[in-house]
């Protein structure tokens, strides 16, 4: 058995046979980033011998080019790479431990509850006790008085509530509150009138999970909670959760219970915040993409990133919430909104719901701003949708100085024009340790504005600054010198962020083209959903091409549409159907070997020209 | 921590606090025989003290006053009421130990599946693969194509299946075969077609349990396995039973996990003789009475046992099996038969069925002898029934020398009317060691032929034997002399047992006079149902007037009828969709209370006079 100790937390791991210092990470539960899930290709899981460097593996080929001599030579390795074969310590550097996300939580207020028709509803009745000439059982009396008063023939009952109702009806003398499920089942018995039904909505991301605790007759949301997703050990993005799935026995295993003792936990958490049980949770709305989807209902989405890319089940789904491990009241139900396709989840659906962008009578366009870009154009009487792979760079993956939006990201940049001086603004005010999505969107926009690159991408070597230099790998522009941050180094954009950002927006931009292709280009509002869109700066979009900018239109950060639809699937039936509805009408239109679709991401690579 | 030996069996209970020799054999997993279910009441759980006298509580007045002066002073202790207060041993005696029952497990043969309407369904389908232009998912192409080719939308499909759904349709170009539960849910997904559906149907008695393993496409019972109810230690009653549940914390729990484990462990033997695996099995239909067919779904039968008598469930159910811990398929299902009251349950309803009493054009008359005795006169045209408290006699309960149907019971007794001599039957020809229900009527049925007792019950004392003797308390007849048998005492009958007989025969046979009084004394056929019912003798059961003996009536006994009724409600919708109907049409007499009752109670208490 070997150890491995990880400073500067002290956290331990024991191997019982030689294992990577990424999965000894893992297995002590130290965050070590890894854009690209453990593949040997991001560099970014960085970590310094400490011990003996004989304890580990040495460096092979491919970690020697991406590491390079100097690093080499500081004990730094890859701990996707290095292998223990002896008890060992390593440091993880600030940079290449994953820090906690920013959670965008805050969802929009919900509808007055007049308006919804909620899936829950409780009754207050009385149940007249047997009698020796009519013996009836204590059950069957329960559901003649619901079906003769109250027109709810042939209610079901699981084993729970069967159990229940024999003490609940001698309790009070028959009197009772019992909680319908639709119209169709008994979910709840009580000797106390319900107050009201509690449930909770999950919007299960990639990065972060959020749940809200919902009180569905008053139709307020009591309690938020959040955290970042426990997969991401696993790997950063789906396809390398779904290869995760493939390579490792028990891969599926791991990341369904991942992430529903991640939902438990969060559920736990709000019950706590708002003084209820989980018990008294009757009702969860889970919204995520195609592959959290299917790792929630512990199916393998493997076949989900194989062409066509068609998804293991699409359609609305409700199961008794301990079919799936998920801690509520025993009879309660896991409803989930419809799937599009394999990379438009029931969280693009849950942003067209919150949205409304189903019943407008102008174009809108939403687009959800990730590693997958998922956008979707149209309007009540037709809405198309894509989906397009726009690589890491929107969440600081496969860019030099690039961090998720976490403390100390840099968040936007302003270039003196004259000067060429720089300003940042970081995440929660600390001092800069990287750049995250938003950030490297503002930096480029303003290096167009203030002429530092050209449309083409390329930086202007005439500039009278010392910010621009040549670097190890091309040129590149200084934004914090090492002096005014706490990494001991310049943070630096280089000429390759800067084609990363290129593609990633040229990817995004392409797809929504397509869409006005089909569609029209008059769109009257533009929403940008999820954590990356929140944060972007509208104009910092537009300047660097990511949005269009057509005339009279609204540009609209709507904050975590995801987790707002997920609410509205929670506590209303009207808007499970309109989800439904909207996974039925709308279409899909698939970008992989569509030939259009390569010569507009081309064009779209470039940034537009000066006017 | 107390360590209490049994022997000669020399398990060993481990006690962690004070408990009675009784709670200390439940958990060595001892079988002590106790009638009565630990309520000093019956006198049959008799051990000896091994050990130091002082390391079990003195007894108390009860204790001494049913023990006697005799076998207080020979060590013998009731196990009910000895405490442990240090460690000891204690010896279980013959008589004592609970020994197996004769199990009757014999069912008819099924009808020929070309009559039946199976509730399982295979299909074999080829689904299309999904296309890039059409990439729909891999659950809704198999759904699209089971509506379209086979007129069955909407089906439903649980996690498991869901799960399995995109592996099976990769393996061999999308040929597969499902499994399809009443045209409604998906419940198996195999790539190799199905040869049959397996089913278990399980009859759940207070005393045995039987399991019978189906193939459901063939209609055959391809193996019977059952064992004795382990719930027996928690009471040999179903009244005890429920006493139990009240007055022991998880008494329920424990009862409930009883039944379950066992059926899985007969679930596990019949897959083993037939070579399958628990998983192949799809539908498991179960019947039992009342309390047993609450205790199986863990509801507390505790109000059936209290006036009025209502059950807490009464209609058809059926539940995934893993929501009740029944480990069979993950998708597959357990259906329980409706129940009609209290004390006339699913299993009652399941022999209707099996004979055939609802489809009958002339009245016939079911009649299940046990503690309780379940009663059904009827045709097709109209049923009632009705439950009697018999008391145990018939099972062996509060006769001196009574004991349930296992080897070594006296079954059937001649007497010479001349000479008066007994020749005796046992159970597989052991010696005597006790004697059974059917073995107690066929004593009292010759007593009476050869007039040793009067039509009231009693001795005749001027007759010239010395089998008729004084005894302790009052008059007895010697069955069998203690030189004949192994227990080292005369085996008798006495005028307390013939006393016992005839309260239990009063009852059966007072409730089956209230059935004839209202639906006519023309019967034509009799079935003795149940183990009891089915090693009766019909002419001693005559002979004592336990049942009615109208002209040109057959008497069948009918051997497992509730088990047999148990594999057509397996196997067979339409027989479900009958014993839903039964339950409904069938009228139950309330006996409780009833004044008319308590009249013909008496009256039939005593024997018929000689013609």
């Amino acid at each position: 058995m070997f150890i491995v100790r990880f400073l500067p937390s002290r956290k331990i791991a024991h191997l019982h046979s030689s294992a990577s210092i990424l999965e000894a990470a893992r297995e002590a539960g130290v965050g070590i980033e890894s854009t690209c899930g453990g593949k040997h290709k991001c560099g970014k899981c960085k970590v310094v011998v400490k011990s003996d460097p004989q304890s580990l593996s040495p460096p092979d080929e491919i970690e020697q080019k991406i590491l390079g001599p100097s690093l080499l030579q500081r004990g730094y390795r890859l701990a996707c790479m290095a292998r223990v074969s002896k008890d060992t310590s390593v440091f993880v550097p600030r940079e290449s431990r994953s820090a906690a996300q920013v959670i965008l939580t805050s969802a929009r207020d919900l509808p007055s509850p007049n308006s919804l028709r909620s899936p829950l509803k409780a009754y207050d009745i009385e149940v007249p006790p047997p009698t020796l000439s009519s013996p009836i059982a204590d059950r069957e009396r329960l559901l003649n008085l619901m079906a003769s008063e109250y027109r709810l023939p042939h209610l079901a009952t699981d084993p729970h509530v069967v159990r229940k109702i024999p003490f609940a009806l001698r309790q009070n003398e028959g009197k009772v509150a019992v909680m319908v499920r639709k119209g169709q089942e008994i979910i709840g018995i009580s000797e106390k009138k319900y107050s009201t039904a509690w449930g909770v909505a999950v919007d299960l991301g990639s990065t972060t999970i959020v749940a809200y605790l919902v009180d569905l007759f008053g139709a307020n949301i009591v309690a938020t909670k959040s955290t970042m997703n426990p997969q991401i050990p696993y790997g950063d993005d789906v396809i390398s959760r779904i290869s995760f799935c493939q390579q490792e026995a028990h891969g599926l295993q791991k990341l369904h219970k991942a992430a529903i003792s991640a939902i438990n936990g969060l559920i736990a958490e709000a019950c706590e915040a708002a003084d209820i049980m989980p018990e008294h949770i009757m009702e969860v709305a889970v919204v995520g993409n195609t592959a959290m989807h299917h790792f929630f209902l512990g199916v393998d989405p493997r076949f989900v990133s194989l062409a066509p890319y068609a998804p293991c089940l699409s359609s609305a789904q409700a199961y008794k919430a301990s079919e799936l491990g998920i801690k509520i009241s025993n009879s309660g139900y896991v409803y989930l909104p419809p799937i599009k396709a394999g990379f438009v989840g029931s969280d693009s659906i849950a942003c067209v719901l919150s949205t409304g962008l189903y019943r407008s009578r102008t174009n809108s366009l939403l687009i959800d701003i990730g590693t997958n870009g998922e956008i979707v154009l149209g309007n009540r009487d037709r809405m198309i949708c894509c989906s397009t792979a726009a690589g890491p760079a929107f969440e600081g993956g496969h860019v030099k100085w690039g961090m998720r939006a976490a403390s100390g990201a840099i968040e936007q940049v302003r270039i003196d024009p004259k000067t060429l001086d720089v300003t940042l603004s970081t995440i929660h005010g600390q001092q800069p340790i990287g750049i995250c999505g938003s950030g490297l969107i503002s930096a480029v926009a303003e290096l167009i504005r203030t002429g530092c690159i050209s449309h083409r991408g390329s930086f202007n070597k005439d500039l009278n600054t010392n910010r621009l230099r040549k670097g190890q790998r091309g040129m590149e522009f200084v934004l914090s010198w090492k002096e005014e941050n706490p990494t001991g180094h310049d943070i630096v954009i280089t000429q390759k962020d800067i084609a990363e950002l290129q593609m990633a927006k040229g990817a995004i931009r392409a797809g929504i083209s397509i869409l006005m292709e089909s569609l029209g280009s008059d769109i009257k509002r533009i929403y940008l959903a999820g954590a990356g869109g929140n944060y972007i700066d509208p104009s910092d979009a537009q300047t660097i091409g990511l949005i269009p900018s057509p005339p009279g239109c609204r540009i609209i950060g709507c904050g975590n549409a995801a987790g707002h639809g997920a609410c509205l699937a929670l506590i209303d039936l009207k808007s499970r159907r309109h989800a439904e509805k909207i996974a039925n009408k709308m279409e899909y239109v698939e970008l992989a070997g569509s030939a259009r679709f390569q010569d507009l991401f081309f064009s779209h690579m470039f940034f537009e020209p000066p006017h």
